[in-house]
C-alpha cells in the first residue's frame, strides 16, 4: 500500500459534505482500488461551525481557501465553491501554482478560463480534472477523453441540465406552464431563487462548451455557443409536440458542419422513440456520435450530493493511481482552432406557433412571407375557428437554413393578425 | 513526444483489421492524445496473403502468434484469436510471463482464466485489459473500474448480446419465430453458424462473469452464472408480452442479494418504459446502480468491427499513456470470495405459457397446484375456447421465491392435459 493521497477540500455544500462522505464510507475500497489510503487533511468553507453531518474534525480548517490552496499539506486541492470567478478562479490557479494536481466541479468557470488553467496545469506538470462539471455522475469526460479516444467525434449532445429536464417533464405529465413549474421546483429545491443560468441555457452551454473541447480537440469557447433558454415554451407547444410524435427537451448540440464547429443550446422536439426522448426527471443523458464505435450513449443522474461525490471521487481516485490526461484530452499547445459556425447556419425542421387573429386572408399573408423567404411548409394547421378572435396556428417547416427560417418568422411577426412573436422550436431526429 | 509505443497483434478477422485500420486512420491524434505515437510492428494471422484492406507490411510476420508473445520487439500484445484455450491463452499466458502488457477482446478466457492471468500480470507488474470483451464499444470496463469506481455497487445488468437482441427485436417487430430469424440472422453474418454461445446466453454469461468481479470486486466466477437462452421464446411469448406493457430481452444480472452474489442471464420481460427495453437491434445496454451515484446506463454498439476496435485501442492508448489499474479493478489478493446465490432463491413475478387440452377441470388442477407450493397468482386466461383441443393458457404470477415456482411448474408440467413443458420467463421491472 503507498503513501496516502493527501486532500484539501474548498466547500463544504452538499457535494463537498457528499464527497467527505464517500470518502469516509468506503475508505477501504477506494485504498484498494488505488493503491493507496486517500486522507483529507485540510477543509475550507465559509461557517466553521455549521453542522454538516460529517466528520472533518481530522482536517485542518482554512478560513480562506486560496491559502489553503497555496499552503496546505496536501496533494490534491478540490474546488467545490463555484462560480467563474472570484475566489474559485484564485484558488484553483494558486493550487496549480503551487504545483498541486487540481479536481473541480466547476464548469462555468471552466467554460470560461478553462485553457488559461490547462495551460497553468502543464506549466506545473499536474492535473487539472472535471468529472463533476458535466453531467453529474455520468463518466462523460472519461469517455470522451480516454474510453472512446480513438474516434473522430462527429456529434455530441445531450440533456445537460437537470433541472430544465424536471420542468419540462413536470410540464409534459401535468399540463400545467412554466412559472408554476419552475416555483414549485424552486420550492423543492430543484431550481436556484435566480434560475436564470439553468432555464437560460447558460449551465448547459458552460458545459457543452467543455464537451466540445474533449470531442473535437479545440479550445474552449464559450463565446461560441448559441444559447435559447426553455421560458417561452408553453404547456400548449408540449401538447403539440406530443400530437406530432415529439418530446421537448432542452439540447446541448456541438457538431462538426460544413461551416464551422457549431454548437448550440435550445430547446429540440426530438422523436418519442429516439434516445433522447426517454430521459426523465432530473436525469442527463449525453450522445457520443464517433467514426468507429457508433452512437454511444450515456445516461445517469446529473446533480445532486451522490452522484456529483461519485465523479469528484472518480478523479480523485485517478490521481491517487497516477492516471492523468490532457485537461482538454491533449495538451493546450496541440488544441486547434476551428472555425466557428453561428446558428443561421443550422439547417434543420421547425415547429412554429403562431396567435393569430381569426380573420379570412392571414393565411395567404403567412405562406407569401415563407415563399419569399424560400421557406417550404410541411404543414399548416388552425386549431379552432373563432372569427375575430385570437386563434392558435401550428406550423412544421421542411428541412431549412436558419437564417431563411428566422427572415421568414421575421415577417410573420410583423403581420397586423399575429398578435405575438412567433414561437419557434427546432425538430431534430436526435 | 515520447517513444513509440509497439504493439504486436494477434488475429487479423475483423476485429483486428478495424484496430489497424483505426491505428492508422488516426495516427495523428493518438499521438497527440497519448504523447507519444502508436506503431504496429508484429503481426500474427492464419494466412499471410489475404487480402484484409489494410496494410501490415511494416509489421514483422508471426506464423506462431505465442512465438510473437515471446519474441516480438513490442511493448504490448493484443490478443484478438478468441476461444477459452487453446492458442490464445497460450500467446496471453506467454506475453505477461514475458512482461508485456496485454490487450484482449477474448470474454471467454478472462471468464474462465480470468483470475490466473491478472496474477500472472501482476507478477510481472504489467497490464491485463479487455475494454473490447464487454458490450463492444461501450467504456463498461472503464467505468466500471474507474469512474463509477468510488461507489459500492448493489447491481449490474444488462443486454450484452447483440446477436439475441437483434434477434428478439426482429421476432418482435415481424411476428417470426426464433428458427426463422436465426436462420436469416446466420444469412445475415449477425448470428454464427453455430449459434449456441450467442442464444444458450453463454456469451452473455462470459461477459457477465468479468462485470460481476469488477462490480462486487471478487473472484470471476463464471460457474457459478445461471445460464437459459432464447431457443424457447416464441412469437407468441413476445406478443403476450406486448399486451401486458413489456419487452423480452436477455439479460445478464449480476446482483447482491441476502443469499450472496446472484449471477443470472435468462430472457426478461421488462416494462415497455423502463431503461432497457428501448434497446434495439445490435445494440448493448449496461445499468449501473451505485449508492452514492444512482443508476447509471450507458448504451452503444456491442459488436462489429468499428466498436470493438474503438476498445481495443482505447486500452492501448490507455497504456501508451501509461494509465492502469488492477485487472479486475483490484490487486487479485485484494479479490474476496463472497457466498454465492443460485437462481432459485431469486424472487420475483413470472410470466408462465400453457399448451393445454380445453377441457373442464384443468384451471382447478393448475390452481391447486399453484396453492400447493404457495404460490399467488396474479392472473390467468384462456386464449380462446375450443373444447378437446389444444388452447393457451397465460398467467402471471406474484412476486414468489424460483424454488416454489420450479415446484409448482413441475407439478404443473405433469398434468394430463398440459400438453407441452410449461415456458416460464421471469418479469423484472428493469
Amino acid at each position: 500500500m503507498g503513501a496516502p493521497l493527501r486532500i484539501a477540500i474548498a466547500g463544504l455544500g452538499t457535494v463537498g459534505v457528499g464527497t467527505v462522505q464517500l470518502l469516509q464510507e468506503h475508505a477501504q475500497t477506494i485504498a484498494m482500488r488505488c493503491g493507496r489510503p486517500v486522507e483529507v487533511t485540510a477543509v475550507s468553507a465559509r461557517d466553521r461551525c455549521k453542522n454538516r453531518g460529517c466528520d472533518v474534525s481530522g482536517a485542518v480548517w482554512y478560513d480562506d481557501p486560496v491559502a489553503m490552496a497555496r499552503e496546505a499539506e496536501a496533494d490534491v486541492i478540490v474546488e467545490l465553491i463555484g462560480g467563474s470567478d472570484g475566489v474559485a478562479r484564485d484558488m484553483v490557479a494558486a493550487a496549480l501554482k503551487a504545483g498541486r494536481d487540481v479536481v473541480t466541479a466547476n464548469k462555468a468557470l471552466l467554460a470560461i478560463h478553462g485553457t488559461e488553467l490547462a495551460r497553468a496545469a502543464e506549466a506545473s506538470n499536474v492535473h487539472l480534472t472535471y468529472e463533476a462539471a458535466v453531467a453529474g455522475g455520468i463518466p462523460i469526460v472519461k469517455a470522451l477523453r480516454e474510453g472512446l479516444g480513438g474516434n473522430h467525434i462527429r456529434r455530441v449532445y445531450g440533456i445537460l441540465n437537470g433541472t430544465c429536464n424536471y420542468i419540462l417533464t413536470t410540464m409534459e405529465d401535468t399540463g400545467r406552464d412554466f412559472d408554476d413549474v419552475l416555483e414549485e421546483a424552486q420550492e423543492l429545491g430543484y431550481a436556484e431563487a435566480d434560475p436564470s443560468f439553468d432555464v437560460d441555457g447558460i449551465d448547459t452551454g458552460h458545459k457543452l462548451a467543455l464537451l466540445t473541447s474533449m470531442a473535437f480537440g479545440c479550445p474552449v469557447d464559450f463565446e461560441a455557443v448559441s444559447m435559447e433558454g426553455i421560458r417561452h415554451v408553453t404547456a400548449m407547444d408540449i401538447q403539440h409536440a406530443d400530437e406530432l410524435g415529439y418530446r421537448i427537451k432542452l439540447l446541448g448540440v456541438a457538431e462538426e458542419t460544413e461551416h464551422g464547429i457549431l454548437q448550440r443550446v435550445h430547446p429540440c422536439m426530438v422523436p418519442k422513440n429516439g434516445p433522447i426522448a426517454s430521459v426523465e426527471g432530473v436525469f442527463n443523458a449525453v450522445v457520443v456520435e464517433g467514426d468507429f464505435v457508433g452512437r454511444s450513449k450515456l445516461e445517469g443522474r446529473g446533480a445532486g450530493a451522490g452522484p456529483t461525490a461519485s465523479a469528484v471521487v472518480a478523479d480523485i481516485m485517478d490521481l491517487a493511481a497516477k492516471r492523468g490526461a490532457p485537461t482538454f484530452g491533449v495538451p493546450v499547445d496541440g488544441l486547434v482552432e476551428r472555425p466557428t459556425a453561428t446558428i443561421d447556419t443550422h439547417v434543420g425542421a421547425y415547429y412554429v406557433r403562431l396567435m393569430v387573429l381569426d380573420r379570412p386572408g392571414v393565411f395567404a399573408e403567412i405562406a407569401a412571407a415563407l415563399r419569399d423567404a424560400q421557406v417550404s411548409m410541411e404543414s399548416i394547421l388552425q386549431r379552432g375557428h373563432d372569427p375575430g378572435a385570437v386563434v392558435t396556428v401550428v406550423m412544421t417547416l421542411h428541412s431549412t437554413v436558419e437564417a431563411a427560417t428566422t427572415r421568414a418568422l421575421e415577417r410573420i411577426g410583423g403581420i397586423d393578425a399575429v398578435v405575438e412573436p412567433p414561437c419557434m422550436i427546432r425538430i431534430e431526429d436526435l
